[in-house]
């Protein structure tokens, strides 16, 4: 009733005069002012609600959703040039011959053309960026590695060198976690521009976390593993806060990206990457657990013998004059002819029948992942070298007629470790994570077929026969090869994940630790291998099996040659410091007798500062140089000191110090006193030292 | 060849004189004496290569198997003793008073024995001991909570309440947490005792971290759940580290546990705790994902509403003069009362019936992850109430004949809400993880058991119907409230482990990340709000929508008043400042003028000595007191200072350094001043007020 005698008013209105008009305008009286009142004040309830999340939130899942709608388009474009290539194949049928030079030419054309755009945008662009990015997060400034010019050199490198296929063999993970690191950098800063709020470094940081995680993430699908994978392969210690960061975007990433593909008619709803038909109720038997952990063994060593030679091989080619020559004048070339030896030698017609070299790396692994027993389909199937690839029977591809599936798997196995190891030396966008799972999942089958041929008819527990099932061993060994070479233990996660079951968890769980357990204790992690081979700053971990590793004090391995800067030093002291020693920073002491520590400066601000004295010099030609001197004194910034050791610290409790605050220097101090400084130099000389039992002796 | 002509020689010996014959025994000449040296050397190496290992992975070897052990016979002697009680109440089928009576008398029995026990021994093993560990591993001593006599009383008052079986509603996830660490606490001792080495503290540390995930997976049989809920409940920052050494040790314990279900004869090889039968081609439908995220919203306003009453109600006991009296006097007489009321309730005669109370916890959980609908077993079922539990149809118990399974399913929320608030009230070791597991299942169980009334063939999707699988919703529910409630996100994960399928993967983590979204907003973990409610030690977390957090330095929140010790101080100095000023730690200055901070002195340090110097006085007749002051000086140990603040350091940086580092007090100076300190106080008066938009003023 209210609200009709309020439409009245309204229509009495027009019957005002003008002026009368003109003054009720402001507040006019419009229908259902109860009704409109609570709406306005819900919307701003709402909208209040909405800005107190933060903006971190919206932040993290525009992230997840820009990544996968990338990881999306790529993968589309990449099946699609992976399809031209075989059907360009195909096409040739009729000639061996226009066979080889389809099958060559089309690879050697997206590498040479991957490697010459990608490292003419920007040189930084090529490998995985995994360790650079790893080098970041300990606090060394490589901005050049995160810029937009780099993002756009690495992921059409990326396209292409995904296009040249299973050929040469490279996967797209750790790109993905650079673009994805990238993509964050440079929200981060419309964002500052927006909100026009500083930079923080401590947010950045939290930032190129949970992008890490969005990376493996949207890659797979896979939230959770991509998060501890991350969070194990970046940094060697984490925030409860930044895992949530990281969790909340992978799960954006990863659900937008199954999302695209239910939308895009892949699938008819959202299920896993690799989807498994494993038995459920019996995934295997007890005794089988004891295969699984020497399944483990094998690929820790096999992984400990990759390492070696990947380090070796690249250590080569940095030493090797010609190899060197050629990647420096014309780095294109030097894929060119990679991909061309690696291309020939997976020609169908030639070696390439016998590596199942027609598949994809998807095709790879959804036919080792088969649940069914290779054994038991060859049997029972005619074996005829076949025009096509069958997408249905794709383990038709690995059974050779005269060679058997056996033979295939070792030849596999034989050839692609040195071709993989080669693959990796081109210098262009790719990653080398899902080579290793495919290699993991091959070592795994065999193993698998093996314990089919053995015991065909299954392991006897309690009366009952249960056939074993090859593709959990695949399984097996995929995440154990991987989790070895990567130094982490989330891909047993990652693997199920990936297949969208969990039945064999424990025993991949057993076999990935057994595998890790060897390849941690004898070679370092392929990414910490190729910071060392690259010569990026790196602080080697300390091990539990290091005798005496907690005795060790810092007066043991402090550096004690230090010179320090007091407040009566006049111009000349302070130029003879800076000539005599080139130290990133320098100690303030009270004075020389007290030798009291009060703070530090930055060596280039003290250069800074000389540099400018020296030019006021020649201006007023020196004549009060004491004077001159304190005033520099005063206009230099002296940075506080926040951290600082003492002699009786721990090396443990040092090394946890640099480790966790992504520290670079420090100072040592005895009752307020400076007695040394201690670097990762010095931190990584004391570790070494220990491994090797060249334990440091007391001063 | 050489063997024989060794053997001949030996053959010879007995001819020689004995004299000789002495003389050779040292050395004397055995067979094979080149394979006797290569064996010899191989085992020299095992053994070495064992050594190598460290003494740490042996440890935790052994703590992941003795945790198992202790679970499985935990497991065991609680299935026995709620066997027994079922078969009593069986029994007295005749009468139903007699069954009233063994409904009651039983748990009542349990409960005030287990409370009586408990507190009896030690008064520390109430409760589920997160709140109690969460406060030690911020670096607070509460020795007591760590100690064998509190390991006795625990696993006999667990066994006891989880004996009291669904009635008393509770289950065991926490306090076998707090056992782990107390075995970890105890087999540290004996490797001291052993190695001869001192306890070292940060291995002590990493230690409790790996035991507390133990305790976990030992509990369930997941390990990596287990590791990642430990993580985030305990702790706001992790090493890689003692991730690496958690993983190993829980999947030691879960491996074990399963293993030793499989040796029981429970199972016939190593599968999930609680298997199920999803549909795995084709889960859920797209439009369901919408019903997902809705779940999870009612998830978290749910546990909001929950988190608020059970603090109030537990603060309401505290103040409550009677119940205090009561609980302070006879604390086993309390528990019986509550258990007499929780047991008249759940007697299946009066209102059990309605609430399927006469299944366990595990029935409980098993037939709410049923793949199957009960709304469809129901139409095809006759439904009485049966005379016993039937194991193969447990969800018979849900459907009440005239009352149906939503009735029963919504006066189970009901009711238990309140039934489970006023179970943790009592003194007794008990966790509250299971319960709020269950408590999901049931809501998500009706929403999808609501959703299969709604759409009763399934969502039609490209013209394939696809009926809905309840048991998803569950499982969804079950890992969105515990989540929400404990405020972690790795129960999406346990859900997963628990079941041994991934089919719901990506649903159930949007459910459980809105569900956490809305519990963090506004209310505190079920472990905090304990921490707050007992006012043990507590440091909030600073959150992102906090506007301006980015903004403050400590300069605006440090404690000025700050009085320092300095080394002309003489006695009547010292001791005015100690009885004026009650801090633990007083800052030592070089002198009063300068102010410079050269280390630290604890207060007990200084009292201690005041106090001898006193006697001494007394006994000299005082005569030269400046002197006696300055051997105190001498006599007193100075703390190096290791980690300072200034006053330009960011709110943020400064939590994280007490966050990561486990500090309690930290001074503030500014260019070697002391200019003030800070502590935890000041940190959470400073984030209260951030909390609050009363953002402190610069001084």
């Amino acid at each position: 009733m209210s609200a009709m005698s309020e439409a009245r008013k309204q229509e009495n209105a027009p019957t005002l005069g003008t002026e009368e008009r003109t003054l009720l305008q402001p507040k006019p009286q419009r229908p259902w002012p109860k009704t409109r009142k609570n709406v306005t004040g819900c919307l701003g309830f709402v909208k209040r609600q909405l800005f107190q999340i933060g903006d971190d939130w919206y932040f993290l899942f525009i992230l997840g959703v820009l990544m996968a709608l990338i990881s999306f388009a790529l993968d589309f474009t990449v099946v699609k040039l992976l399809r031209a290539h075989r059907w360009l194949f195909e096409q040739m049928e009729s000639s061996t011959l226009l066979q080889y030079i389809s099958w060559t030419v089309y690879p050697i054309a997206m590498t040479t053309f991957s490697t010459g755009f990608s490292q003419c945008v920007s040189p930084q662009s090529g490998g995985s960026g995994i360790p650079e990015l790893k080098t970041i997060l300990t606090g060394v400034l490589l901005e050049e590695y995160l810029t937009m010019k780099n993002f756009g050199a690495k992921v059409v490198g990326l396209t292409c060198s995904l296009a040249a296929g299973s050929t040469i063999f490279l996967g797209k993970v750790g790109p993905f976690v650079h673009i994805s690191t990238m993509i964050a950098t440079y929200l981060g800063r419309i964002r500052t521009t927006v909100t026009r709020d500083y930079e923080n470094k401590s947010k950045r940081y939290e930032m190129l976390v949970a992008a890490a995680a969005v990376g493996v993430a949207s890659c797979f699908g896979a939230p959770i593993s991509g998060v501890l994978f991350s969070v194990e392969v970046m940094s060697s210690h984490f925030a409860v806060r930044n895992y949530w960061r990281g969790f909340f975007a992978a799960t954006c990433g990863a659900f937008m990206f199954r999302l695209l593909a239910v939308f895009n008619s892949e699938q008819e709803t959202i299920i896993a990457l690799f989807k498994t038909k494993f038995r459920v109720d019996f995934p295997f038997d007890l005794p089988e657990t004891l295969i699984f952990i020497i399944l483990g063994i094998i690929c820790g060593i096999l992984s400990c013998i990759y390492l070696c030679c990947q380090r070796s091989m690249v250590a080569y080619i940095r030493r090797n004059a010609f190899i060197l020559k050629l990647v420096a004048a014309e780095k294109a070339v030097y894929s060119g002819l990679v991909t061309l030896l690696l291309a020939s030698i997976t020609f169908p017609d030639s070696l390439g029948q016998f590596m199942a070299c027609r598949l994809t790396m998807k095709e790879l692994l959804s036919s080792l992942f088969d649940h069914r027993s290779w054994a038991v389909l060859s049997q029972n199937a005619t074996l005829n070298i076949q025009a096509r690839v069958d997408p249905d029977n794709l383990w038709i591809e690995w059974c050779h007629p005269s060679f058997t599936f056996f033979g295939t798997l070792l030849f596999f196995l034989f050839m692609k470790f040195w071709m993989l190891i080669l693959a990796t030396t081109i210098p262009m966008p790719a990653g080398y994570f899902m080579p290793v799972l495919i290699y993991g999942a091959v070592i795994g089958r065999l193993v698998g077929e093996i314990m089919v041929i053995i015991f065909p008819n299954g392991i006897k527990s309690e009366g009952v026969l249960n056939p074993i099932v090859p593709g959990g061993y695949a399984l097996a060994g995929a995440a154990a090869f991987s989790g070895a070479v990567t130094h982490t233990l989330s891909t047993a996660l990652l693997v199920f994940e990936l297949t969208g079951q969990l039945a064999h968890f424990l025993p991949v769980l057993l076999a990935v630790l057994v595998a890790n357990a060897i390849a941690q204790k004898f070679q370092p992690s392929f990414y910490d291998g190729t910071i060392i081979v690259k010569k990026l700053p790196y602080l080697p971990r300390i091990r539990s099996s290091m005798p005496g590793s907690y005795d060790v004090t810092v007066e043991e391995f402090m550096n004690t040659n230090i010179t320090c800067l007091n407040k009566n030093f006049g111009y000349t002291d302070i130029l003879r410091l800076v000539t005599s020693r080139s130290d990133d920073v320098y100690p303030v002491v009270e004075n020389a007798e007290s030798m009291v520590l009060v703070g530090s400066i930055q060596r280039n601000e003290v250069v800074k500062l000389l540099q400018a004295h020296r030019e006021e010099e020649f201006q007023k030609d020196n004549t009060h140089q004491k004077e001159v001197s304190i005033s520099i004194w005063e206009k230099c910034h002296i940075d506080p000191v926040t951290f600082q050791l003492s002699p009786s610290t721990s090396l443990h409790q040092a090394h946890k110090l640099f480790d966790l605050l992504v520290l670079q220097h420090m100072f040592v101090t005895s009752a307020g006193k400076v007695v040394g400084f201690v670097t990762r130099n010095e931190l990584k000389k004391v570790i070494e030292d220990l491994a090797n039992d060249r334990i440091p002796v007391k001063q």
